[in-house]
């Protein structure tokens, strides 16, 4: 694993005036390269075997430039142009699945955001650790299978994009449907209605929502569109599906734009502001867009089922401004959000403070 | 109750060159400041306690001032205050309910809109009355639940946010779901899908789509996301649930932005037009924001199933316009329009006709 | 039907100067002449009887004329008119279904868009074979209905709006349920969530997106509000219904925004540009906006079941920009980006490759 220092050491050789800001070309890139270049970066789509064709369609997304790999783990030997072109990483979801944790860990580029927060978020025990010490509510945590008394939601161990999840209501029913051979977590079913809250955590800026170092924004929120979760009760309930052998599946497709009673909105802040807080005692901070994954509950409680700690791909809602962003400053998406922290840091000597 | 005269009696004393735009801290208000200072309005917040922290990460939306109060029924002996600063409140439906009705009517500080309104809109039976009146298609009414020979919505009186609310499909099931401790209506329950149309009435303009007095417009429209009722078919249909003790529930936890067909748009605006035409021969007139709660059936028409006459929360989707008001003008809001309306009936001295 | 070389003779007396933009009051009309206007056209709305008043609220999408027909067919009366007042036509799919696709095609005005694309979307068989010929995948078409052996959805031919469409997963609830008077098609029925992508196909441009010839963008897209398919879960299972009679129906109401995956990008590209390059081959090219029908399923495949052939109604949800517009200019509507083609096309001398 890369050290700060190492970073810190590849810092100081870089033009701070030419920073360049890369990105693997999938997730949530177009509104990377958009904001960044809207903050006046340059601009770098990683990506294998040739530069995707769809960039041509929008123009202000397109990076500058493409370093093509011949496959995602590739990205390793090229840290050194990646460095001798000023690159600092944003790491979205797809970056890191792509590459791979290990890797990710030791890419000797300077990466926005924390990498010690990947160790919390990606193992569901210390990622429910860190939630639960910060005081959040979280959907109870079934370890025996034979205890399921109600519906529960059953998740496999990284399986990024919901493949493979179910409901069950019983210990039958589990058994019917689980794949013995992964990892899972059986998580109590809240019933209420899905939001995913969009953060962003700043240790720079000593104004506006502040913590006890930084402050805190909220920038937007979506719902997952879940194949064929969504739209299968179209054809009939889950019981009768699964007599007909059709299995209910999670697989996220796609987001689509909400907003929150506004009386929630103290609520809200007050998750985002633990989690962050917590964050900072356990491993230094998670720094940047975060996504607290919850559900609302007719009683108004918020229930935290999952948290990302980088930025989502429902914020592809919002390139230029969010019902939530729109009262912080005009075109305002996650991806531009991003390049002014980066270019704040530079201007005020604090980009050590949010590059790892 | 406060009367129109000792109103316009306060107004005489006002400088009405230095306004200021007051409401409760919730609901709404972010758009209701963040519009008001757009047209250039000061601004206050009311809030219990102490200011709510999430202003600050909202810098467009934060109101000039607090005015903090021990409770909501304090603000009553703010009146002086509020009247020394030029006030004009904004009566959102939270700002109501905090307050209660009774103490509503009597608050002796200039309200947006027509305060007579409240007596129509908080009595289901007088709210009928109304929109029958005004040749509106309503969901049939059962008086008697031994009538109940089809699906059926039954509501509670004055239950702000849909709780307790149920579906019941024979007097059977409605026995066992009732809580007869509290005042209920039953209506017959529409299939369809449901729109919440958001119009705005102004008494002073003569141009647009005009009335018999003054003008109306369509500024936005949302699908409220009601908690549980409309995700809990990822676990089970209703009678299935009910089986296993779960009961859906239509409490509102936030807003999803949508558009209706161009076709239905001569009907939308009829239906506002005839509820506005309406209140002006009964009361005088709703005046400003109100909302159609509706539902579109598959024969393409409108039932209505509730107004709001006042701005409701779904508008917070549109702080920077809406596929509607995006044709009336750029960064349009609710709130904003609200301020303008103000400022408007300021130049044209007119304000008497708007405020009570 | 009117020839090509016809329309050539009939913009030869046009003063290109001075085109006038025309379409039928409905569908997608605010956006066709909001965008018409911003490119600096003169607008001009065909309507029955009187002008629709809901114009008058919305100041900027107002036509500046309008052409009132006693019916439409009429408007075959009014072709002189139309073309002394050098008018291009905007066919949505109200203009083409309202004046019936006979007297569409003989109109004697100069119309945006390939009018021999009619023929292949209008016939399901034709349809099916242009998509599949493109090497899309569609829906399986089930030609015996005793072959029924898993859910499908049963469309009438024509039958616009969805009315009438079901659901069936054996052939006794297909004879239950069909309509043996009207021309059906049977497909397959795909669990998984609905997109309705949204293109602009140009022949003229050689930059960005290209295909064989021209350019293809991604304008945005939206999911239907079908009624009350959408919300009838609240009710009962689809087969609870059906035994106390109530059957879900597919009538569109209106729409939704939504954001797809940005890795399903490369796909949904592509599967534009097959389309688009499928009918290059045959019938000379469909142009401008259409729109594919789609079903992502939670293998990330993406299934068509239908594609229109020119503006569809679910633009209207972004008529100042969309999540995927906004990455190509601000402010871009399909309305707009419709009169941008014809305002490019005259400046280059090319209105007869995009004028049929």
């Amino acid at each position: 694993m890369i050290t700060k220092e190492q970073v810190l050491g590849i810092l100081k050789n870089y033009d701070l005036e030419s920073l360049t800001i890369a990105t693997v070309c999938s997730h949530s890139s177009l509104q990377i390269f958009d904001g960044a270049r809207k903050e006046g970066f340059k601009t770098l789509g990683i990506c294998v075997g040739k530069p995707p064709k769809f960039y041509e369609a929008f123009p202000k997304a397109k990076p500058d430039e493409f370093l093509v790999v011949e496959n995602y783990g590739d990205i390793m030997n090229k840290a050194k142009e990646l460095r001798e072109k000023n690159t600092i990483i944003i790491p979205h979801g797809s970056f890191v699945a792509y590459l791979g944790s290990d890797k990710f860990m030791e890419l000797e580029v300077p990466t926005f955001g924390n990498r010690g927060v990947l160790e919390w978020e990606s193992d569901r025990d210390k990622e429910r650790e860190w939630l639960l010490g910060a005081g959040i509510h979280m959907p109870k945590k079934i370890s025996d299978p034979k205890d399921i008394n109600g519906p529960v939601m059953v998740k496999y161990d990284g399986a990024r994009g919901g493949k493979g999840f179910f409901v069950a209501k019983t210990y039958e029913e589990f058994q019917k449907l689980i794949d013995p051979t992964q990892k899972y977590t059986i998580q109590e079913f809240i019933t209420g209605t899905r939001y995913y809250l969009h953060y962003f955590y700043s240790p720079l800026h000593e104004d506006g929502y502040t913590l006890s170092k930084g402050n805190l924004q909220l920038l937007s929120m979506d719902r997952r569109v879940e194949s064929n979760a969504d739209e299968i009760f179209r054809l009939g309930s889950p019981r009768e599906l699964l007599k007909a052998g059709i299995r209910p599946s999670y697989v996220v497709t796609g987001n689509v734009p909400l907003v929150a009673r506004e009386s929630l909105l103290p609520l809200i802040f007050s998750l985002g502001e633990r989690v962050v807080e917590e964050s900072l005692g356990l491993f230094g901070g998670m720094i940047g867009p975060f996504c607290l994954e919850t559900v609302f509950t007719d009683e108004l409680e918020i229930k935290v089922f999952e948290i990302s700690a980088r930025i989502v791909a429902g914020t592809n809602i919002y390139p230029t401004g969010s019902p939530y962003s729109d009262f912080i400053q005009e075109d305002l998406s996650t991806g531009r959000r991003l390049a002014q922290e980066i270019k704040y840091a530079v201007e005020t000597g604090s980009l050590d403070e949010i590059i790892s």
